[in-house]
């Protein structure tokens, strides 16, 4: 695959009242924007770091993806999202070589990104994102 | 703080050999260092990604806190790396700002880097690295 960066990292919180001011306090730098992605039924909030972002999620009324893994496994690293120029085709190579698919197409993300994530079991217990911000 | 960037993402996987094939082909690019890290009991393999790298860890034996995380969680993301100007000068801030720093000055990590820990149970369940390269 043509991965081109990190475009962020999803660390999954119980509470972006609570963890928004830890994160501004540890990263340096505020936090900014605050984002709901009703697809998602998450809200979202994210901070700058040198090149790449840190998402912070917070799961709609417990519900959800983000819902589920916090009540399984916790507060913690959700997903690591790799920018790709195509989210699309993307997900077709991941596929041809090996890797799963959850997504068939892209979904919408936040910040106008399309999204796509790869199934963990063949990626050492990662989640994978595979974004990208336009789609050719 | 003032935290410069991610330096790397750190993934506890099982095994490096069946590892480092996969996030070859996933990353489109080659593991370019793999390190012994005597002190962590751990072997280290590197990738650059963009402006940030991913370090995948395999415990020696299934010894350390490698080892404990894999027995415990299985594989997967394992921490969070963030550059700073000075190790430990980040760790003495991190302490003065309500974080819980596990390691009172920093110690050697891969890389020739200067690292120190602080406790999950303060940044949302997230273990984060600090790291230099030099120390003044």
């Amino acid at each position: 695959m043509n991965i081109l960066g990190v475009e962020h990292i999803g660390i999954a919180v119980k509470s972006l009242s609570d963890s928004i001011p830890v994160y501004e306090r540890l990263l340096g730098t505020p936090c900014y924007k605050i984002e709901f992605v009703e697809e998602e039924a998450v809200t979202t909030a994210f901070f700058k770091v040198g090149n790449t972002k840190i998402e912070l999620l917070e799961a709609t009324n417990g519900e959800g993806v983000i819902g589920d893994f916090v009540s399984g496994s916790g507060e913690g690293v959700h997903h690591i999202a790799f920018s790709v120029n195509n989210a699309s085709e993307a997900l077709l190579t991941a596929k041809a070589e090996g890797f799963r698919p959850i997504d068939r197409t892209p979904r919408a993300g936040a910040e106008g990104m399309r999204i796509g994530f790869l199934n963990p079991k063949k990626t050492a217990g990662v989640l994978v994102e595979l974004c990208s911000v336009l789609e050719t």
